[in-house]
C-alpha cells in the first residue's frame, strides 16, 4: 500500500514569557530582549501535526484525521489554549517556553497516542513569520 | 481630485486578561469564559489603518504609507507590541481590554496624527477569525 | 457609548449544482456552464457575519463574539456543513443555490437571533477569489 | 429583489518606478525613497472588483462573475500583467504609477464595462500590508 | 549544477461522497461521519506539485512551470475541477475519494509528464486544516 | 539535545527580466514568454530561510531568530529589495534571475552566517503560486 503523510492544522492562543532562571535578569533582558518582558506577552499559534503510514485499504485513511483532531485538542490543545505557559500547564513545568523547547515538549505528549501510525513531524508557528520543526531527532 | 482610502496593516503580539473588577470573579468567570484565565493568554494582533483624503496632485499620494507606518508604529505599536495590554500601556489604563475597547482606544491615539487626511477606520484582528471595526462613531 | 461592528469567521464545506428548473437544460448549461454540471461540485465555503452596536459598558462587548459562534452554528453552519445545497437544506428549499440567493438566506435566517445587536453584514466566500456581500437592502 | 455586492479578485505582477518628472531628481528621491530606485522595483499586485445591483430573478446572479473576469481580465490585467507601469501600459500613460493613480485609472477603464450593475469599489493590494480603496468620489 | 525543487499551487472545487461499498450503509456511516451524507458535500481543493531535477544551465529552469501548469491542468486539473470525484472523473472510477485515495491517484496520472525531471512530492490541502503528501513510496 | 529546524520568513519587492543574452532576441521570447518583457515585470518575494541543530540548553533555541532576521536582512534582502534584479544587485551579476538561480545565489550568501547551526533550505515564493527549494545539494 502507498505511504502517505497526513497533516491536522490546530490552534491555540497563550500567553508567554521567554526566561530562563538559572540567568541573571541582567543576562535574561539582554539575551531575549523584548521577548523577556516581566509582564509577558502572547501569540496566536498554530500546530500542525503529521502523522505518516500506509493508507488502511478498508477505510482509504491513513489515520481518521477526525481522530488526530480529537486527540491533540485532549492531549495538548486545551491544555494550551487561553493559557499562560509559563504557569497553567502541567506538562511545561519547568521549562522556558521557547518555540523550542515548546514543540519538544508537545511531540512527547502526542507521540504515543497516533500509534500504530507514526508522527513524523510537529511544525509550530508562533507568528506568521516563524515557524519552528521538530521530527523526534536528538543529537547523538 | 479623487478621493481614496488607504490602508496599512500592522501587526504586534501581546498577552491579556479579560476582567472587570467591577464584578465579582464568579461573575468574571461566566460572563468571559477561558478569555478570564487569571494568568492571562495572548493573540498576535493585526491592525488595519484607513486614512482617507484626495489625492496630492504633486506626490500621487493620499498619505506617504510609509508615514503611516512611521506615526502608528511610534504611537501604538511600540506600545502593544511584547506587551501585557492590563499592565504595560499607558492608554489602556483602567481599560478591560476587549477587542471592542482597545480598537476605540487606538483610535484616539491615532486620530490626530493623520491630518489633514481623515482616519476613516480602525480594523483589529484579533485572531484570523474574528475582527472588530470603529470609524469614530457614538451612540447619541 | 462608541458604536463598533463585530465580526465572526465561520466555514462549511458543501456540494451544489447551479441550476433553475425554469429554464431548459440547454439554457442551464449555456448560462451557468461548469457550474451546471449534473452532478455537482462543491466548495469550502467561508461566512463573515458582521454585527453593530454600542460596547456594554459592563462588558466591554458589543456582543459576545462566542456567543456569535453559537447561534450562527446553530442555526446555519450546522445545516450547511457536508450538505448538499441543492437538497438537504430546509431553507434553502426551492432556491437556486448561487451565492447571491445563498447569503441573502442566510440573512433571513440569522438576523432575528443578534438582537438587541444589529446584523449589517454577511460577507459568504465561495473561493478565495470569489465573494457576495448583503446588508439586508433591498430594491425598491 | 435584495441588492448585492459581488466581487472578484484577480492578480497581475508588474514592475514600476514612483517617479514624478516635475520634481527634480532630488525631490523625487527626498519624497519616494526607495520606490524612486531609477532602475525600478515591482510586485504581485491583487485587485479586488466589486459590482452592485439587484439579484437576476432568473438567473441568481447580479452578474456572472465568469464575465467580471473576462471583462476585467481583457481591459485592464492583460495589459498590466508582466508589464512596466512607466512604459507599457496606454491607459497609464504620463501617469506617475502609486498606488492611488493606478487604482482610479482603473476605474475609469473597467466602469463601463460592468452595466447595468454598478462598479461599486476597487480595491488594489500593493503588498500584503498596504491597500486602497476606490469608489469614483472627487472631492468637490 | 544544484538540484532544485520546484513547485506549483493549482486549484479546483468538487464535489465527494467518502462511502465504501464494501461496507453496509451502517459501517460507513459510523466510520465516516458526515462526510458520509448520501447527497454529498464539497471542497476547494489545493494541489501542490513539486518537480525537482538540475537546474538546465541554458534557460535557468528546472522545468518551465508554465509547462509544469499546463500539464497538470489537462491531465488532472480539468477533469476534476466542478466535478463530482464520485462518478464524473475516470481515473478515479472504483476508488473512494479520500484524500489519501485521491493524492495517490493523482501521482500515477501526473508522474509521467514531468520527465526527465522527477515528480516529488504532491501535496493536496482538502481545506485550509487538512493536506496530505505522498511522494510514490510504497510499503513493501 | 533536541535538533530543531527553525524558519524565518522574509519579504522583499523586486523588478526583473527573465532573459539570457546568450540566446537570441527571438529564442528569448519563445522561451520565456510574458517574463521577457523588454522593460521588465516584478513580484512581492517571500524567502523562508530554515536553519537546523540542536537547541541551546542555556538559551532554549537552536539559533535567536531575531540573529537570523539580522543577518539575511542585511545580506541579502537589503539589496534585493525595491531593487532590479537584473541590475541592482552585486552578487546577482551576470545571473539569469529566474527563481531557480536565484535561490542557488542566496545560499551562497546566507549559508556562512549562520554556522555554527546550518541552513538546510530556502523556499523562495515568486508568487503565491510557485515557489522553489534548495538545500545546498548538487548534481555529481
Amino acid at each position: 500500500m502507498p505511504i502517505v503523510t497526513i497533516t491536522r492544522r490546530l490552534r491555540f492562543n497563550a500567553a508567554h514569557r521567554i526566561h530562563n532562571p538559572v540567568m541573571s535578569d541582567e543576562e535574561n533582558a539582554r539575551v531575549y530582549g523584548k521577548c523577556n518582558n516581566p509582564n509577558g506577552h502572547g501569540h496566536n499559534y498554530t500546530l500542525d501535526v503529521s502523522v505518516t503510514g500506509p493508507i488502511d485499504e478498508r477505510t482509504g485513511y491513513v489515520m481518521d484525521l477526525g481522530l488526530v483532531k480529537q486527540v491533540v485538542t485532549r492531549e495538548v490543545i486545551d491544555k494550551l489554549d487561553h493559557r499562560n505557559l509559563n504557569v497553567d500547564v502541567d506538562f511545561l513545568r519547568g521549562i522556558n517556553p521557547t518555540s523550542e523547547n515548546l514543540v519538544v515538549a508537545c511531540w512527547h505528549v502526542i507521540e504515543p497516542h497516533v500509534q500504530p501510525a507514526r508522527l513524523t513531524r510537529l511544525r509550530l508557528w508562533e507568528t506568521e513569520h516563524n515557524y519552528v520543526d521538530y521530527d523526534g531527532r536528538n543529537a547523538s
